[in-house]
């Protein structure tokens, strides 16, 4: 697995150095801020988790903080700038977002729009020479996800994809038992559902990329490649779409997936947006199983180990996830250091969802990684 | 769903009434116990279910007795015979057995053998003009379910599955939950797994009539009918086997399948032969969920309801469940009242899996009850 950090032999590798001399030259160059000086984040996208959860957790951030703000709805990213401190000469709308390679405070663009348009945002982010920070999933197609690693080797900065449960303490933890000798997890069943309202990107299929599967099936596929530290080698999948629910005309309501891996390990999965909360795994082993309650949620994380018959709930902090990821990445950009979720990561998932749908699509087994 | 009662219009109906006359009078006449007294039961098979917990049960209920035991191993029978009071001449071994017709003691056949017997003995037991309750998979193939169904019929006797958790409290809560309004269950999820000792009739594809799906994978597959009401209209499965495990040489190790509904409800499960236990059901409607833990268990099940975001803990008596249904058939013979596990609700169970193995085997989906 590629760890994301732009090694020199990784650089030279990118077109635009081997391109030579006038192209290596319009590579714009990193500075990273003097030392102990934060580097500051442009957030792309005022939505509700902007305002809800990530502008709240750079309050809570010790490396990182936020320097530009960039909305199409003026009044609200002014109200916002107030009240987070961002000057307010550093508000963009999307179509002066460009301009922001012009702003030495921002070191790196949280790219936080609808999945349709993450490519075109890291891709303008990268050429403005600054590192990207994007949620997931990576982009609709794989197609994008790689034009977006490519924009980002040329230009020679950082992609991390903001997949928060990898440096949470309960997954973290979870991590270690399901690949450890305590557990040895060969069977993962992983839940995600929740209700969507109608009328926002989640239920069109262009913006979402897809309907659950993206969005929150993505959890479940995530979490059983890291629990058992492997690529799926087999897709099976069933979705279903009720004919009386308008918030469906575009999207699925649900899909039910199974994966296989190379080991013989297999998790069993399910996402779905027209039912109550429910967000839980239950991993299984020889001689012991684990299950995480609110398992994919913001907070409220709870994990239940049972071995030899006797039940444990793992006493682990509950930490802000977002501050975590937003300081991990910006830790590996002031000491060029790798993460676990690099641009390469995020288009795995993508490639298995494409194949995910494609099963569900031909009622057949699909074939990946091989 | 038939309800198991012999009906007159039943009765007219079987092979035997309709050939008149000599055939007619050759059926045997069950003349049910004397008020007050409690039907005699024949258990067949002295396997680990029968000395640990079938016979404590009989020592809770309050309309069934035992008559009388059929072993292959004459000093387990007899020590298990003045252990719990029956005559020594009411022991039989498997040559013997058809003698029972012969002992008006006995009302009653439970048929506790590998499933690979369950069609043998039950034919057998009716034809000697005893009712029969049968564990459960009713049999290995539809073929021989048909054959039981038959011969109760033609013999006049009622037939009953032994769906334990058809009768006990949690699962009829649940069951209630999810069909009414206040869950309108659209998604179960169940899993069961166990390890398997090497060398019984579990892993003896023949003697077991397949691997874990007709033994601890029907749990999940009733469960997802009776909590849908529903019968499944496509089944999709897929199994995975170890090349270096000797328990499974000839049966799978694991199955994971999935039943499409036809309101549109959907069930995921798992079950499996070489991993820890879990024993969990997880179903999900509209506006809540439920979730049972040690679902499939003879004890400590425990359901917690999630409505409008708030958990509670389903309060309900733990009984005995073998008890319960052991008496609840003595009530029905006694009463000649319907219930709700007949063999045709075993066979559609059988039906189903054999419906999941072709799945597996071809990897697309099967359809059913079309």
């Amino acid at each position: 697995m590629s760890d994301g950090a732009v090694s020199r032999r990784e650089a030279l590798a990118t077109g635009a150095v081997l391109l030579g001399g006038a192209a290596a030259q319009r590579t714009p160059v990193y500075v990273p801020p003097p030392p102990g000086k934060k580097p500051g984040w442009a957030l792309v996208g005022l939505g509700k988790l902007t305002i809800e959860e990530l502008l709240p957790a750079f309050a809570r951030c010790e490396k990182s903080r936020v320097a530009a703000l960039v909305s199409g709805v003026p009044e609200k990213a002014k109200a916002l700038a107030a009240r987070y401190g961002v000057p307010e000469k550093h508000i963009y709308d999307y179509e002066a977002f460009d301009r922001v390679k012009d702003n030495p405070d921002v070191d790196v663009v949280y790219v936080v729009l609808p999945n349709s348009l993450h490519a075109e945002y890291t891709v303008r982010a990268a050429k403005a020479g600054k590192h990207v920070f994007c949620e997931k999933p990576m982009a609709p197609t794989t197609k994008e996800c790689r034009e977006m690693i490519a924009a980002c080797r040329a230009a020679n900065v950082r992609l991390m994809i903001a997949y928060r449960l990898h440096h949470e303490p309960h997954h973290l933890r979870a991590t270690d038992l399901a690949r450890g000798k305590e557990l040895g997890v060969q069977l993962v069943i992983a839940d995600l559902t929740q209700q969507v309202p109608p009328g926002t990107w989640r239920t069109d299929r262009k913006m979402g990329g897809g309907g659950p599967v993206p969005d929150i099936g993505i959890y479940c596929l995530n979490a059983a490649r890291y629990l058992t530290g492997e690529e799926p080698a087999a897709v099976r999948a069933t979705t279903f779409t009720p004919k009386d629910d308008l918030r469906f005309g575009d999207v699925e309501q649900r899909c039910l997936f199974t994966l296989s891996f190379p080991s013989g390990a297999q998790a069993n999965c399910s996402c779905d947006y027209g039912l109550d909360d429910v967000s839980q795994f239950t991993m299984i082993g020889p001689d012991g199983s684990a299950r995480m309650d609110n398992a994919f949620r913001y907070r409220g994380l709870k994990m239940t180990v049972t071995q030899r018959g006797v039940q444990r709930v793992t006493e682990l902090a509950q930490i802000d996830q977002f501050a975590a990821e937003i300081d991990l990445f910006s830790q590996c950009i002031l000491e060029n250091k790798p993460h676990k979720t690099p641009g390469e990561h995020g288009l795995q998932d993508v490639t298995d969802i494409e194949a995910i749908y494609e099963a569900a699509r031909s009622g057949r087994p699909v074939k990946l990684n091989s």
